[in-house]
């Protein structure tokens, strides 16, 4: 496991919540898990990623890794997101190609932050 | 050194660049840096936190932290930032207290992402 991606479980992506139905972040969260993960990615839970504007949110995190923070996302884009953790999983530094970027996570980044020790 | 404050320095904040004339991710690093640096917080640039849209950027992590991604932000607000990042930096897990967090922090949050590692 190299590489963490969190899904924002508490994100109503600017919903009212149903009584008895997952919020956005919580239904995103459940399609992803329920899809096989990608080798070496593990999907982790998070209760907000502070970026409620642009939910539902999810970020991608590894060792000695750029964290890149997306959204909007959403359930729909269960497959493209898988696709897309499994890419960054694959890079030694966290930065997936721009050109190798699907258009959903060139438009829908949110922010990125440097490896944490980096000089 | 336990908290690093990240800062755009390419931060056009929407602005057209005069030639001559630093950016505002610049102008924000470069005032940062002329006053004393809080203890324990290390002063970092970075190219870009693709957080454009809402610059100038700024970010704080640490090891086993939270990480804060804020913005808009301006050389106007240098010592607000350096006190929160001291505030950050005295805190465990880079959580500051709501109740302690100024309004710039309140309102010009852009993302946070756990600490890298944890279950």
């Amino acid at each position: 496991m190299v590489a963490t991606l969190h899904v924002c479980i508490t994100c109503r992506a600017g919903t009212v919540p149903e009584e008895g139905k997952l919020c956005p972040g919580a239904r995103l969260y459940a399609a992803l898990t329920q899809a096989p993960a990608p080798e070496g990615v593990r999907i982790q839970p998070v209760e907000c990623l502070s970026a409620c504007r642009s939910g539902a949110t999810i970020a991608l995190s590894g060792p000695r890794r750029w964290s890149y923070i997306h959204g909007p996302m959403s359930d729909a884009d269960t497959k493209a997101i898988l696709g897309f953790a499994a890419a960054y999983e694959a890079t030694a530094d966290g930065i997936v190609p721009w050109r190798e970027r699907p258009v959903l996570f060139r438009k829908h980044v949110i922010a990125r932050l440097p490896p944490s020790g980096e000089l």
